[in-house]
C-alpha cells in the first residue's frame, strides 16, 4: 500500500502549534528558514514515498538474514535505498553545522523521521541508531573522536548502534557484565556478549560504530561503574580510511514477531582475541550519563515510531474502507462502502484524532529540545529543557502504546483480510508492538515520569504545564462543552499529580503503583491540550480564509471529536492512580494462578 | 510453557456465581450431577494439559500445510491428540443424550472449551466447528440427516465446518453467490467458492461435513434467499460408511498472522463437475435462520477463545515475572523478581481481574442457554433465552477484545523477550487477534447488541439486567467505596441505554454510532456485577471457613481491584455513546488523509 506523507497536517502543527517560525529564528538554526524547511520536507516526502515505503512489505517477508560467515544480508532494496539516503544527505538534517550537519532544528529531523517510520520502520532503525551515536559523539566525544567518526556517521556512510542489553541486564542496565581492560596505548579491550543490538551487523554501511557499555577493572557495582566505549566494526586508520577488522561479530539474529527487516543481533565482543578494540568516550564510570544523552533522543524517536506506524496503518484503513463494499448504510439503497457505516467511521475518526494528537506531542517535545538549545535567555532554555524532560517519557510511552492501538483498529477495519499477511495490516500490528518495549519499557517510562520528572523544580514544571492546559481551557470558552471536558480532565491530572507528589518522599511504592495509569492520563490530556490549541488556530485561520478550508474544517472536526469523545475516557484512570499500592500486592505470587 | 487449568476458579464461578447446582437438577441434564461434572473437569484438565497444550508452539511454528493433491497436513502431534480426544469422548460433552451425547449442560462443555482454547486455540477450532455442525443438525436436520451425520460428528470421527464467507460477502453474508441447483434425486448440486473456511480440509478426521450457505434458483436477493446445505467431503453410503469423494476441494490455505496450526481454506465446490453433492438442511430460503443457530453458539465459543488465550498468556507472564530478576524493588537490598515491582504487579492484577470477570460473563451466558432449555417454567426459559441473546454479543466482543489486551500485557511483562518468537508470548498476541474479527466482527456484535438485543421485550430485558446489577450494588453496602463505583457505572449504563433506546426508532444511525463504546461499557459493568457477586460469595465462604482460604482471599482482592481500579475507566465511554452521530461523518472521506 502506498504511503502519503501528511504534509498539510505536519506543516499545520509546525506552524500553528509548536512555533517552528520562532525556532528557525534562533541562532543555532540560522541555516533553516521556513521556506527552506518546507521545501526540504516536500523533498523528503518524495524520497520516502518513492524509495523507502515500497520496501516495507518485502522487508517483512524476507527479513534480514545472517550468513554462515557472520555477515548479515538485509532485504532486497534496503541497501540501495540507504545509498540514496546517504547521497541525498538526509542523515545530517538535525545536526549542527559546526559538526558538519545541516543545522536544522531537531523538530525538522523529527518530521522527516516520522515519514521514514511510517514508510518503513524496520529500515529506519538504521539511521535512527546512527543518530544516537552522533548524539553521543557530539556531547561526549573528544575533538579527535569527533573528527574520526562524525563525518562518515553524518553522511550515513557509517552507521551506529547502542549496546546496553545483556541476557541478565535489560531494564536493569546496571547488572551488565561486559568488561573493558585498559591496553598500553590508551585504548581498551572489550569482552562480553550483548543482545538485542539493532543493526548490530548489516550490509548497508561501510563501517558500524558500536557504542558499548562495559565495566572497567575495579569499577563500583551497578550503574555507577559503567563506562561507554566506541567499538568500530573496522578500526579506522590514521588517514580516516577503514582499516583492520575488529573482533566484534554477530553471533546470531533474533527471530522476532515484527520489524523483520531490521537485524536484531547477538554481538560477541572479543571472543577471538584479548578483546575487541574500544575507545572510552566520556569519563570512566560516566557511561550511564552519556548513554542517557543518547537514550533521551532515542526515546522521542521511538514515540515517533508509534506515530509513524499509526499513520501508515490508518492511511491503509481509510483506503480499504472506501474500496470495500459490505451491507447498506442507513438510507442507502445499494451496497455501501464500509466507510459509510458509523462503526467503521468511528474507528477511522479515533485513529485520525489520536494520530494528530500524537503528532502535536512528539513535535512539541522536539521543539522543546530545540528551544533548550536556541532560546534567547537561560531561563527560557532551562524551562524548555525541563519540559522536554517531562515530555520525553510521554512521547515514548503514550505514542508507542497508541501506535499499537491504532494499528489494531486499522487491522480491524479490514475484517478477515486484516488477519491475512498479504494485506499488510498485520505487519503494522506486529511491527508496532516493539515500540512499547525497547528504549526502556513503557513501565520504565512511567516510573521515570513520576519519580524523576514530576519532582523537577519542586513540581513547578508539571504545575506550569497544568497552567498551560488551563489556558487552553480558557481559549475554548466559545465551545463550552469542549472546554468543560478539558477542564475536568486537567482537574483529574491535578488531583493525580498532587497524590503522587505527596507520596514520593515517604511512600515511593505508592507513587510507582500509579505511574502507568498516570502517564496514560497525562498523555491523553496533553493530547487534548494540543488538540484544543489546534482547534482554536484552525478556527482562526478558517475565519481569515487563510489556508485550505477543507483541511481546516477537518482539523476542527477531528479536534472536537478528540475532546468530546476520546478525552473523557481517560478521567476514570484517576481511581487506579490514587488506589492504595497494597491492592497490587494483596495476593502472594504463588496464589496468582489456579 | 505449561498450562494449568484454573480449576479452583472455574469451580468457584460454577458454584458461587452461575448456579451449576441448579442447572444439573434440570430435567435435560439429569446425566450430570455436581460430583460427576467436577470429576469430568478434573479429567479434562489432565487431558488438555498433557496432550493438547504441548502442541501449541509446534503448531505455530510448522502450521498446517496444503499438499500438491489438495490434501492438508496438520502440524506434528495434532492428529494423534485429536484421536485421543475422540477416544475419550470429549466431543459429545454438551450434547443431549437423546442424540447420543453425554447430556451435560453447555456450561460444562464451555468450561472444557475454555481449557482447550487456552491450551491450543488453533487445534481447538476443529472441535469448535464440529460443535456448530452438530447444533445445526440437532435444530434443523431431519431425523434421517441426524441419523446419517450425528453419530460420527458426536464422537469427533468426522468434523464439521461453517461456510458463509465469499470474497465479496464477509460481514454482508447476503451478498453471497454460491449456487445450489436441484438434482433429480432430491439432493442439490453446489457450485461456488468459499473463503476463510476453518478446518475446511485437514487430516484429523475421516470425513468433513461442510455446512454451506448457497442460493437456490429464483431465490430472493439478500439474506432472505439463502439456504443451508450439508456437503460432505466424502458421501455417506446407505450403511453409514464413508463413500465416494465429493467435488469439494481445498484450493489454497491462507497465510495468517496467527493460529497457524488451524488450516484456513479457500474451498471450491463443484469446480470439476455439475456441482458438489449437497443436501438441504432446514427449509429453502431459511438458511440464515439455521446459520444463526450455529453462529450464536459459535459467538459464545469465540468469546471463550478470548478468555482461554488470555489465561494462557497470563499464566506464562506470572511464571516469567517470578523467574526474571531485574532491579531492586523498594526496600530490597538485592536483585528482585520483577513481580515485586508495582508496575509489573499492576499488569498481572489487571490481567487476572479481567480474566476472572470474563470467566463469569462467558459461563453466565452458557448457563442462560442451559436455563433456556431446562428451567421449570416457560417464563423462566424465555427470560433465560433473552438474557442469553443479550449476553452473546458481549461474550463475543468484550471477551475477544480483552483477550488481545491481556495477551498484550502478558507480552509486555516479558520485555524484549516478549517480542522474540521463541518465548511464546508473541504467539498468544498473534493468535488472539483473530477473535475480534471472525464469527461477526466486534463491530457487528455491537450493532447486534444495540439494534436487536436492547429492544428485546421493549427494553425489559436490559432493564431487568440493570436491576440485577443494582441488587449487586446493594449487596456491597458493607464496602461502600466499591458499591459507589458500581453504582456510578450502572448509572452510566442506564443513561447510555436510555439514549440508545430513544434513538432507535427514528434515528438508527445515532444508535449505531454509539454501539461499540456501549458494548465495552456494558461488558465492563457486567464484569463488575459478577465480580461484586464473587466478592460477596467469597467473603461468605471465607467467613464460614468453607473452602480454600488463600483462594477466597485472592478472589476478594481481585474483585476489589476490578471494582475499584478497572471499572471506573469505562464510565467515560458514555461521552462517546451519546455524542451526535454527525460528529463521525463531519469529514468527507477524501479529506480524511493528508
Amino acid at each position: 500500500m502506498a504511503y502519503q506523507a501528511p504534509l498539510r497536517d505536519m506543516k499545520f502543527v509546525l506552524d500553528a502549534v509548536v512555533g517552528l517560525d520562532e525556532i528557525v529564528e534562533m541562532p543555532p538554526f540560522v541555516a533553516a528558514d521556513l521556506e527552506t524547511v518546507f521545501g526540504a520536507l516536500d523533498e523528503a516526502a518524495r524520497f520516502v514515498q518513492d524509495q523507502v515505503a515500497p520496501l516495507n512489505e518485502i522487508g517483512d517477508q524476507i527479513g534480514s538474514v545472517r550468513n554462515a560467515d557472520g555477515s548479515v544480508t538485509t532485504p532486497p532494496g534496503f541497501k540501495e535505498a540507504y545509498r540514496q539516503f546517504v547521497e541525498a544527505g538526509w542523515s545530517a538534517v538535525p545536526v549542527p553545522e559546526e559538526f558538519g550537519g545541516h543545522g536544522f532544528p531537531l523538530l525538522v529531523g523529527t518530521v522527516v523521521m516520522e515519514m521514514l517510520n511510517a514508510a518503513n520502520m524496520a529500515w529506519t532503525l538504521c539511521p535512527l541508531l546512527t543518530q544516537s551515536a552522533i548524539d553521543a559523539l557530539i556531547h561526549h566525544g573528544t575533538p579527535e573522536q569527533q573528527a574520526t567518526y562524525l563525518p562518515n556517521l553524518l553522511t550515513g556512510q557509517w552507521s551506529g548502534t547502542m549496546n546496553l542489553t545483556e541476557a541478565h541486564a535489560g531494564s536493569d542496565v546496571g547488572a551488565l557484565r561486559t568488561r573493558a581492560e585498559p591496553a598500553d596505548d590508551g585504548s581498551w579491550r572489550i569482552k562480553g556478549t550483548k543482545i538485542f543490538i539493532t543493526y548490530g551487523e548489516h550490509d548497508m554501511a561501510e563501517n558500524i560504530i558500536h557504542m558499548v557499555l562495559a565495566r572497567t577493572p575495579g569499577s563500583p557495582p551497578g550503574t555507577k561503574g559503567i563506562s561507554l566505549f566506541i567499538v568500530p566494526k573496522f578500526l579506522v586508520n590514521e588517514d580516516g580510511s577503514v582499516g583492520e577488522r575488529n573482533d566484534v561479530f554477530c553471533a546470531s539474529l533474533e527471530h522476532k514477531m515484527g520489524i523483520h527487516g531490521s537485524p536484531t543481533a547477538v554481538m560477541h565482543y572479543g571472543e577471538n582475541s584479548e578483546g575487541a578494540v574500544g575507545y572510552m568516550i566520556g569519563s570512566e564510570n560516566e557511561g550511564m550519563r552519556a548513554m542517557f544523552t543518547m537514550m533521551n533522543g532515542a526515546r522521542l524517536a521511538v514515540g515517533n515510531e508509534g506515530l509513524g506506524i499509526a499513520d501508515r496503518a490508518y492511511q491503509q484503513a481509510v483506503i480499504f474502507a472506501q474500496e470495500r463494499h459490505q451491507g447498506r448504510a442507513i438510507g442507502s439503497t445499494e451496497s455501501s462502502p464500509i466507510i459509510d457505516h458509523p462503526d467503521v467511521r468511528r474507528m477511522l475518526m479515533t485513529m485520525k484524532a489520536y494520530i494528530e494528537a500524537m503528532r502535536c506531542v512528539i513535535y512539541a517535545d522536539a521543539a522543546f529540545i530545540d528551544r533548550s538549545i536556541g532560546a534567547a535567555t537561560v531561563e527560557e532554555r532551562t524551562s524548555a529543557s525541563h519540559l522536554a524532560a517531562l515530555f520525553t517519557p510521554i512521547s515514548k510511552a503514550w505514542c508507542s502504546d497508541l501506535g499499537c492501538e491504532v494499528a489494531s483498529l486499522a487491522l480491524q477495519v479490514h475484517g478477515g483480510m486484516g488477519f491475512i499477511e498479504e494485506t499488510g495490516a498485520a505487519q503494522h500490528y506486529r511491527d508496532a508492538r516493539i515500540a512499547p518495549i525497547y528504549e526502556g519499557t513503557n513501565g520504565i517510562q512511567a516510573i521515570d515520569l513520576v519519580m524523576r520528572k514530576l519532582p523537577l523544580e519542586n513540581g513547578d514544571v508539571i504545575a506550569g504545564l497544568i497552567t498551560d492546559v488551563r489556558d487552553t481551557v480558557d481559549s475554548l470558552a466559545h465551545r463550552p462543552n469542549l472546554a468543560s471536558k478539558l477542564r475536568s480532565a486537567v482537574d483529574a491530572v491535578e488531583t493525580a499529580t498532587a497524590h503522587l507528589m505527596a507520596s514520593l518522599p515517604n511512600d515511593p511504592n505508592q507513587a510507582l503503583a500509579g505511574a502507568t495509569p498516570f502517564l496514560r492520563l497525562l498523555g491523553t490530556v496533553l493530547g487534548g491540550h494540543f488538540m484544543g490549541q489546534s482547534l482554536v488556530a484552525a478556527e482562526s485561520l478558517a475565519d481569515a480564509r487563510d489556508g485550505d478550508q477543507e483541511f481546516l474544517e477537518a482539523k476542527i472536526a477531528t479536534a472536537s471529536f478528540y475532546l468530546d469523545q476520546l478525552l473523557p475516557q481517560a478521567i476514570g484512570l484517576v481511581d487506579a492512580i490514587v488506589a492504595p499500592d497494597e491492592a497490587l500486592f494483596a495476593i502472594e505470587p504463588k496464589y496468582l494462578v489456579g
